[in-house]
C-alpha cells in the first residue's frame, strides 16, 4: 500500500489551429509500430496542471462541474481531479508520421503529458447491458 | 520531458476462487460515492511484476504472446510490457459494499495494485468504422 510508482511522459499532446497531435518521443517511435493498423486508439495522458496536494485529494466533483448533477466520488466520473491524475480518452487515427500522430480532438490542454497509448479493440459481449446515471446526459 | 508523475495505489485486485473483487482503500472510499449507477467501471491498474528497467524498456512484442502475431509496438497492443506499466480492462460490477467492488473478471494478478477508476460510458460516434489488424483475431 506504501508503494509509489514512477510515470515518465512518452510524448506529448499538441494542438495547433484546428488540427491536434501526439507527439511520441524519439526513445519511444519503436513502440508504434503497427498503429497504422488501428483506426482508433486510447490516450493516456497526465492531468499535469492539476497536480498539486489539493487537485490529487479532491474525491467528490459534481460531474462535468455542473452544480445541477449531484456530487459524485471522482472514480464514478471522469473528471480532472483526482488521486492518481491520469486522463483517458478514445481517439481516431487521422494520419501517422513518424512519430506524430494527428488524432481527431482530445479533452486535453496542447501540453498535456502523454503516459500511453493502447489500440482499441471494438468491445465484447461484456459491453451488453450497460448502464449509466442520469446525470451522464448532462454535459456542457 | 525530465518531469516524473507519482502514482498511488488506491486499491488492490483480489481473487478468490472464482470471485473477483476491487478492493479500494478506506483514504479512497468516498471517491466511490455513485459508482453504483453504472453497470460497468474501466479499471486501471499497474502491471507490477514487470516494473523493473527491462520490463519497461520492451517497446515491441508479439501480441498475445504468440510468434505466429507480427512483432508490433507496444503502444499498439496491450501488452504488460511497457514503459508506464498501466493495465486498463473495461470490467461489469456485480456488486459494490462499502469498499469492495465485485466484478466478472480481470487480466490481472491477484495483488496487482488498482491506480484508478473511471466510469463507462457507452461510446460516441467516434466508434463508427472501428478497425483493428488481423492479429486481433489471433489470442489464447
Amino acid at each position: 500500500m506504501s508503494a509509489i510508482f514512477n510515470i515518465f511522459p512518452v510524448g506529448v499532446i499538441r494542438k495547433k489551429d484546428d488540427s491536434v497531435f501526439i507527439v511520441i518521443y524519439r526513445k519511444y517511435r519503436s513502440a508504434l509500430m503497427g498503429l497504422g493498423q488501428f483506426s482508433h486508439i486510447q490516450v493516456l495522458y497526465w492531468f499535469h496542471k492539476n497536480d498539486t496536494p489539493e487537485g490529487r485529494s479532491m474525491l467528490q466533483v459534481h460531474p462535468c462541474n455542473l452544480k445541477v448533477n449531484p456530487l459524485t466520488g471522482v472514480f464514478a466520473t471522469h473528471s480532472p481531479l483526482r488521486p492518481n491524475l491520469i486522463g483517458l480518452s478514445l481517439c481516431r487515427i487521422l494520419s501517422i508520421h513518424g512519430s506524430v500522430i494527428r488524432i481527431d480532438d482530445i479533452d486535453a490542454f496542447s501540453g498535456s503529458p502523454v503516459i500511453d497509448l493502447k489500440c482499441y479493440f471494438p468491445l465484447s459481449g461484456s459491453e451488453n447491458g450497460v448502464r449509466v446515471p442520469s446525470w451522464e446526459r448532462r454535459k456542457k
